[in-house]
């Protein structure tokens, strides 16, 4: 036996101990410390073990109750030096993919300009229209990946890519072409959603209900059927509710699952109306009434928060967080990754503003982006917690408490990222 | 004259373009814009080159104005591809060396818990004076070179650390042997600080005019005679007016220049005493009074802004940023790194938070982390603008326009950075 163990580290030997049935799984972590996420708790494993076989999570416990030592159970052993792991970050609502950027805007707003002089001086989401209708694929790549990159840098293993800046068939499905193709990396995970914008492109200007139509009898059908989209969202309160719905009801009738940007700016309706649909998800929420969030609550509905958003915009609402908790809708949080309202590519940052401006407690916070996001994107989700049978989609972080990761401003202590069992990543 | 510019990139040939007097700097910059930063504004250059000779900025124009080819002009020619070049940023105001972290404070506080709570479980200011002193030297030392490390990361080429959490003869003299050896790398340049810092030690707990009469007649001889601060600070409002100018006065009799923590939670008159005193910075000054700011003016004081102070305790009250102007104060902006009011080691968020906090526009921002940040640290801070003869500190940026820097929330687009003419980083 002692031979066996002592020959592990050997490559050649892998036959010899399947021969024996000691080589079980792919990989095992150990001397670390695990924050599960199990059902939106943090769920603290301290001197732990993690295995994974088959790019799935096979095991999860306490070291002490590993039946054998670690090299008699996998081919790879990797010493975590105890340093914590939580399942791989999830940012469940991004625009990921856009051409330009609006930083003249947020200078000219510095200078006390008002958002209809923005506007007249080419500025506002129509100018982030333009700049992707004008972008090359390779120029959207280009810059999608970039921000993607600092995304993964920080834990993150699964992201969801909303279309919403082409409002026209081609350019739509270029967006959701590129979500896809940044998919297909081995590092992350890529879910799409259309997005019927709520801002009609200038050519449908002052024709919204128009574009409507449009997008529900020929834009969706075509995404349908390219299989491009995993969900659709739409904007109830941006758009009229009744917009909203007929998206969202188009894309059920595609057999898509639908999500909502709800009750940004006031109280239109739009979590009743993500609940009546049995939306995935209701996303922003500002101004959601009580009723609508019971709604949700019974449908099943998750919250997604977006602190991002609130801050750069200076919002002076925060969304209903004492609601949310009574009536225990899932919440979750995300970058919201967009030129206009939240230009950010740091989900640990969401951590810290969530804590900070809505005062969630870091646990809530860290949920929001591991169990509850993978929640918001359906049940093919298969990641968000450290359970046997999720994917083996792991961070590991040089921290001593979990807390920590909502407390710092600005840092990242992500020091490695398993995405489905493999090391992708390595920061030091 | 071509068989010069060929060979000029082999070794071996130095000296005979030296012969023909053609070498005249070490390392030229070209294919870059450069934001310039001198007095206050952007500065900006396009299509310019910048040469360095001996660690200092030699030359700076437009590429056009170049009298010959780069490659005749200097030994290393450094192509940007288009790249932005400013100053290498300068964090004026940190409490970067300490032990242990407030996680846990943060963490009840988002569940409710009031300050008195939380220092009654054993949190709070002495929490982290605790944890410092317990710190090994070595420990200290890696904590503090892993917060270093994540603002070079973003650009710093030059930061300020102040002592204060040690509390006795010993610590306070460890903080700053430590901070000066941080400084000794060829990377970075560390200025630092004896903080008298306004919360007693538990030994002189309800003893504060005690206390600082031992700061004055035994500390602050000590630290002087070892050589070990380039200013002295304090802070009035959380000390009385009394106490903090009865440090600075010793500090100023020791020949040490001085700086002042002011008016951050009330009107103390700590503006008016800063300039009274020569201070070279008056920092936070949430409350200072229009008479103090006045004041700053005409003794040239630079106010430095803490916006992650402000953001992090969810202060309401914003620095008078339009009497700031009014006065034309010099504004700097710093991350105040510190476990209890700011836990942050971004340099750039803080431009981000300024902007959308304190409405300074992206232009201040910038200035607020370069050309004023180095007057807050004095004339000996030869740094934070491209201009010939300051030291060839540099940051180099993935950027299209300067304002990029404070648009992004949690992004880093730094990709080289350069101390006294030597590359000593890049991230890609």
């Amino acid at each position: 036996m002692d031979w066996l163990i002592r020959c592990s580290s050997l490559a050649g030997c892998y036959d010899i101990r399947y021969q024996y049935r000691l080589a079980m799984w792919d990989s095992i972590w150990i001397n670390t410390h695990l924050a599960t996420l199990r059902e939106g708790r943090y769920g603290v494993v301290r001197r732990a073990a993690l295995a994974a076989e088959g790019g799935r999570i096979a095991w999860v416990g306490a070291r002490a109750d590993l039946p054998h030592e670690p090299e008699q159970l996998a081919r790879e052993v990797h010493d975590c030096e105890g340093r914590w792991i939580t399942p791989g970050l999830i940012d469940c609502h991004t625009h990921l993919v856009h051409g330009g950027n609006l930083a003249h805007d947020f200078d000219l707003r510095s200078q006390g300009a008002s958002e209809e002089e923005i506007v007249r001086s080419g500025g506002g989401i129509l100018a982030t229209v333009r700049d992707t209708r004008n972008a090359s694929e390779m120029e959207l790549i280009r810059s999608a990946s970039a921000r993607l990159k600092r995304l993964m840098d920080e834990g993150v293993t699964t992201v969801e890519i909303k279309s919403g800046y082409g409002l026209d068939t081609r350019n739509e499905m270029k967006l959701l072409r590129i979500a896809r193709l940044l998919g297909e990396s081995d590092a992350v995970t890529v879910n799409t959603t259309f997005f019927g914008a709520p801002t009609p492109p200038p050519e449908y200007e002052g024709r919204s209900d128009d574009y409507v139509q449009f997008v529900c009898d020929e834009m969706l059908p075509e995404v349908a059927a390219a299989g491009l989209a995993d969900a659709v969202d739409a904007d109830c309160g941006r758009a009229t509710q009744q917009q909203a719905r007929r998206m969202l009801q188009a894309a059920k009738a595609l057999g898509l699952p639908v999500r909502l940007h709800a009750d940004l700016d006031s109280d239109s309706g739009g979590a009743a109306l993500a609940a009546s649909l049995g939306a995935l998800s209701a996303d922003g929420l500002a101004y959601a009434s009580d009723a609508g969030i019971e709604a949700m609550a019974a449908a099943g509905t998750v919250a997604v928060l977006l602190p991002g958003t609130h801050f750069f915009t200076r919002s002076q609402r925060t969304p209903p967080v004492a609601g949310l908790r009574r009536h225990r809708v899932r919440m979750a949080l995300a970058t919201d990754c967009n030129p206009a309202s939240s230009p950010s590519t740091s989900i640990l940052l969401m951590l810290n503003l969530a804590c900070t401006l809505f005062r969630l407690t870091p646990e809530e916070a860290l949920a929001g982006v591991t169990c509850h996001a993978a929640q918001a994107l359906g049940p093919g989700a298969n990641c968000g917690s450290l359970e046997a049978g999720k994917d083996a989609d792991l961070a590991i972080w040089e921290i001593d408490d979990p807390a920590e990761l909502a407390y710092a401003m600005g840092a990242n202590p992500c020091v490695g990222v398993v995405k489905r069992g493999v090391p992708v990543h390595r920061a030091i």
